[in-house]
């Protein structure tokens, strides 16, 4: 059947993450229903992957099928006045039948912000702290994150996904330009397990206020035991930025003329 | 009297502009009360211009004079605390006795962000419109606003000020890496008149949209009238991104250890 792909960016504080519940609002619901309000059908979507409550995106991937043929800029278009603000569709575009946003997915790629002076601009996406962690530090201690691992520390006890193993290909912290006190770290991996991207982010603040060494984050992963890592940051500061697929047909491809 | 300068950012959504009223929220105002609350004595502060109701600052700059020592840092903590989240003093350096925020400025810098693809994340400080403008039309119609000259044309009517020469150093629009349809346009004078930068955008959007030649531009300038130029792009696409001082001393230079 005929699959199309959405590239969708969202803030997500007022949203119970992004799979469906039937009590909560949630972006894949808000989703399904503008979808089937505009293609007058009931749809599913499948994204590459969850987001907690709170935590954003700016390119998050999901597909789905529909039968018919799609005016891709009309539903762009429609898509927009059926959402919230908070919710944008940035490009649909056909792909290839069979096409999986999550099984097809090579790599996902997370943006985590903070900042220790006061800003205003990035207040819904960007965590506020006092000090500020030392960045040299906290990079000595993502080094420790690159490779194939076991990321059982770092991964919400509650979780059942069995398989813990995770390959990080980029993990670092950068000073942001033009923007005094503000810290970004970025990091890639293959897969994340359930809460790992702030289980690290606050384990490696830790590192970065002298509370815990860098090599720590060495021990803690050999620990494969969440009781040895160190508090989940704020879900507000994280946001999934990129998921790259073998086949990747950039969303600017759908640029308007 | 020892004289300090303060380094703002502003989310304007909410705000009825910089200058203070005696009837309106205005960021100075909010300024003006929490820097009372927390030095216990009125402080009357100097802005480096206004922005206009509805328009964001990441880099407005202020001044006051206060005859008692402060603590930097332990004023910039209890500002957070006394501000509302869409106002941060971002730094607070005591300065020259006699420095201006806005005499002593010597250029200023606005961006404006506007988006032809459906967006949330910025949905705040960005522009929507469909359909996208041609970037190289708004470009080249952009080329004729370098230099010393009058703006009348893109002054507003209500406008008292008297002298229209403003030097504008830059003025161009690019894409915005990583988000498909954004498009920033940066701008540089030595002064801006009311209304200036929005009058330009909407009329460069013209332009873009081919409803002017990017020629028409010099024509619009040689008139000095507003009618000449077109409607004013909305406020919230607009930033007060920088403004320049000769004895420039960088915010940075207050980031915390």
């Amino acid at each position: 059947m005929p699959t199309y792909r959405l590239d969708i960016e969202y803030l997500g504080t007022d949203w119970h993450g992004w799979q469906i519940q039937p009590s909560h609002p949630t972006i894949q619901g808000a989703l399904e229903t503008a979808l089937q309000t505009a293609l007058r059908q009931p749809v599913s979507i499948t994204g590459s992957g969850r987001t907690d409550t709170g935590v954003h995106a700016c390119g998050q991937v999901a597909h789905f099928q529909f039968d018919q043929p799609i005016d891709n800029q009309r539903l762009l278009a429609s898509l927009r006045g059926l959402l919230p603000r908070s919710i944008a569709v940035r490009s649909i575009l056909r792909v290839a039948d069979g096409f999986h946003a999550r099984f097809d997915a090579r790599s996902r790629q997370y943006r985590y912000r903070l900042g220790s002076l006061p800003f205003a601009i990035d207040e819904a996406i960007r965590w506020y702290m006092r000090p500020a962690p030392d960045v040299d530090r906290m990079n000595e201690g993502a080094g420790f994150l690159i490779g194939k691992q076991d990321f059982s520390s770092f991964c919400r006890t509650q979780s059942e996904t069995e398989n813990r193993i995770c390959t990080v290909e980029t993990a670092y912290w950068h000073a942001v330009p033009d923007k005094a006190g503000a810290l970004d770290f970025v990091i890639r991996a293959d897969r994340f397990l359930h809460g790992m991207v702030r289980a690290i982010v606050g384990t490696l603040v830790d590192v970065g206020h002298g509370k815990r060494s860098p090599e720590s984050i060495s021990t803690i992963l050999a620990a494969t035991n969440r009781v040895e890592a160190g508090f989940a940051a704020p879900p507000h500061g994280l946001m999934l930025e990129q998921v790259s697929y073998p086949s990747d047909s950039p969303a600017e491809s759908n640029s308007p003329g």
